[in-house]
């Protein structure tokens, strides 16, 4: 059994508060926030505080709170021989290093307050300054997903500005789609087929092998009669987007 | 029976192709390409030519060459009483108004030649000059696919575009993702998840409402972080589509 405690009221701390209440062999021991409010829904399960000086004790102990704020409540705890942890995809392990224990459990998703999540598919980005504790996070990590991977502060840092290729500026392209349909009554559920194959595609084929489009073409013909058609915004989008593409392949604009 | 005849050799000539012949009540009487080698594949299943003046009688002609040279092809072929069609998302109708009964046959999907392409979940966009032929092509349209819409040259124009900021550009978005991992040693299997998760939430919830990351938090400090480590093309993109993100919900940056 291993026991956790976890710090902080947003989203990745209620849904990893959520699987860890419903895993048998994980004990949540209490979950900690500034204000109780936000822990509400989660007070008929796991004893809850606003207080650190009345933090129980734990194996580990995962501060999941805004980038800024990690290290503020990292300095007000006191944890003893157990680990803290963050949970956070672009801040360095040492913000926790007054700590003897310390390391990272960072779930590589996107997390929306109100989108359930199937944390088995999610990997575990882990991190520990010593070996006895990467063991026991990878323990935790086994018992709620399939996949974790061992990974550097500084590889850390990178795979979440990829993160933010992937899944922020994807879903905004996705929304400039959906845009375009509404604004010319187009039902934008026609779109959906190839929203999803693909990101299907890159489970099977790199990326880079099945780009399509005029940017690859090198088809200015088409390229310039979609312009004429954008706003501002969009023709700006479009023309980076494309030129990137045609640089990547060689190709000129 | 609907008998189809398809002129063109390439991605989409060829899938479509592959999809009749294998279907019992479309009988594919004819292949036309200027070039028989494209064509080899076929040869066995269905006839082949590369003479404009030895196509066969079919109820719909089917030309899927690229944009610029429809209207070419259409100009040197005889059809009478049938039905032309062309398969293009940025390419008017009215290419064709020199025959009598014309349409537009345009499947919504980036087709990858060596990519198996299941079309029954294809949307089928149709356009036809009259009313008879529409009810053939939705006949047609409906053998291979759960899903056709009735899309004029204007609309299909624009939803040409979204599927180029959907599909395209979207897949020039992994492609950069996994370009940072391996730079960065990391196996950029670790995407998948995040990939799949953000394609699949857009079949439930509006990409408007699901957007998360640091521009949509108006988070500076992260995004000038993540600007340091970027070369400058990647910067670029990540400049411009956070600030896109960033207007759109009204935050400053």
């Amino acid at each position: 059994m291993i026991k956790v405690v976890i710090l902080g009221g947003g989203n990745i701390a209620t849904h990893l508060a959520d699987v860890f209440i419903r895993h048998s062999s994980i004990s949540l021991v209490q979950v900690y926030n500034r204000t109780l409010s936000a822990l509400e829904p989660l007070k008929k399960h796991v004893p809850i505080t606003n207080n650190l000086n009345k933090l129980k004790k734990a194996d580990i102990y995962i501060i999941a709170v805004s980038d800024n704020a990690i290290e503020l409540i990292s300095s007000k705890i006191k944890i003893g021989n157990s680990v803290v942890v963050h949970t956070s995809g672009s801040t360095s392990i040492n913000v926790l290093d007054k700590h003897k224990n310390f390391g990272v459990f960072y779930p590589l998703q996107s997390f929306s307050k109100d989108t359930p999540i199937d944390f088995s598919n999610i990997p575990i980005c882990l991190e520990a300054n010593n070996k006895k504790d990467e063991t026991l996070l990878k323990k935790l990590a086994t018992k709620i997903s399939k996949t974790h991977y061992l990974i550097n502060s500084e590889q850390r840092e990178k795979l979440h500005i990829a993160a933010v290729f992937v899944n922020n500026f994807v879903n905004h392209l996705y929304y400039i789609g959906y845009e375009i349909c509404s604004a010319n009554e187009i039902d934008s559920e026609i779109l959906q087929p190839l929203i999803q194959e693909t990101a299907r595609k890159t489970a099977r084929f790199s990326p880079y092998k099945v780009q399509t489009g005029p940017a690859l073409r090198g088809d200015t013909t088409t390229i310039l009669k979609h312009l004429e058609k954008l706003s501002k915004n969009h023709q700006e989008i479009y023309k980076l987007l494309s030129h990137s593409i045609a640089t990547t392949y060689g190709k000129k604009l």
